[in-house]
């Protein structure tokens, strides 16, 4: 049965949001990046810097740390800001998969479709040296070392993703298929996908 | 450049033997597994039964536990037979691993073979469900439960990975490519191994 979801979960700097573009790109399918954000922050009010940052990054913080930062947070609600938008993101991420073919990057949308049987789930991580190189040479320098930059994240990452699927974030068996992008490089880990997608 | 050496890590049940075997075939490769055995059989003296099971599940025993049931155990050394055992086993993959292209199954393969170029590290695994079923169809029913007998299996191996390499079994970093045997099915995952080795 051809898959009809891709979900990308993807180590900071291995490449897996550009992986993630060349596949929805070959196989004609649509693409959720920041589109997500975009859709998330016009359902919740909250502003799209944040929800880039909060939704994958920052679990259980009060929403007044953001009341005058983000926007028109969600008034009237005892839950935390990331609360809030777990459940939001949730709901828009499975009316996405409803709605047809697609790729995910990020945002836990391997657990919150899990129901699915129509989901290729999908993990790129690679090696520390190809990661640090790449995210110089996207982002810039800055005052942390990349390495220090990497682990910072993917911790972060791996916070949220604990938080809120119970689950170890990067543990093989959420996913069905595990590619190392150093090792590949980017464009032949978007054939494989693509072509695995089809089958 | 076309992979000489492919590793094949696997959970216990999820068919990583059957589809190295047949990745073997696909490529015109040797493959190693009780082979490997045997010679190290041949060199250390310890019985095949003893190497199959104390290669990939038991560090640091003493080598007394074995003096009386494993054929003729390495005399004149302070070293655990495990250990003992461990340096022939990786002396033989390095040699195997010169000889020619060939598909070693376990035995850290991917860790003895890590300063080679050409090699693909690849780890197989699946649901608890499918290797269960798997497992009793194979080996029959015992006392433990299937279940028991998946966590008992890869706790020891990776507890053995862990005592010899330093590294995590299993964690997604020390492979190239991870499958999830059930998603995929065993022909397709052998399937997709070959197309990749050859590129």
């Amino acid at each position: 049965m051809q898959k009809k979801i891709i979900t990308i979960s993807r180590e900071f700097g291995s490449g897996g949001r550009s992986i993630g573009k060349a596949v929805a790109e070959k196989l004609g399918y649509d693409y959720y990046d920041s589109e997500l954000v975009q859709r998330v922050a016009e359902e919740t009010g909250f502003s799209a810097e944040y929800i880039a940052d909060a939704g994958e990054y920052a679990p259980g913080k009060s929403i007044l740390s953001y009341a005058f930062s983000s926007g028109t947070p969600h008034a009237g609600t005892s839950m935390s800001a990331t609360d809030y938008l777990w459940s939001a993101q949730c709901r828009i991420i499975k009316e996405l998969a409803e709605k047809g073919n697609c790729v995910i990057v990020g945002r836990c949308a391997d657990y919150i479709l899990k129901d699915r049987e129509d989901c290729l789930n999908v993990f790129i991580y690679a090696d520390n040296a190809f990661k640090a190189k790449r995210i110089v040479e996207l982002y810039g320098v800055t005052d942390k070392s990349p390495e220090k930059r990497l682990v910072d994240k993917d911790a972060k990452r791996s916070v949220n993703y604990k938080y809120y699927t119970g689950r170890e974030w990067g543990a093989t068996e959420n996913y069905h298929l595990c590619l190392n992008s150093a090792f590949f490089g980017q464009e032949e880990c978007a054939a494989i996908i693509a072509e695995l997608a089809k089958k």
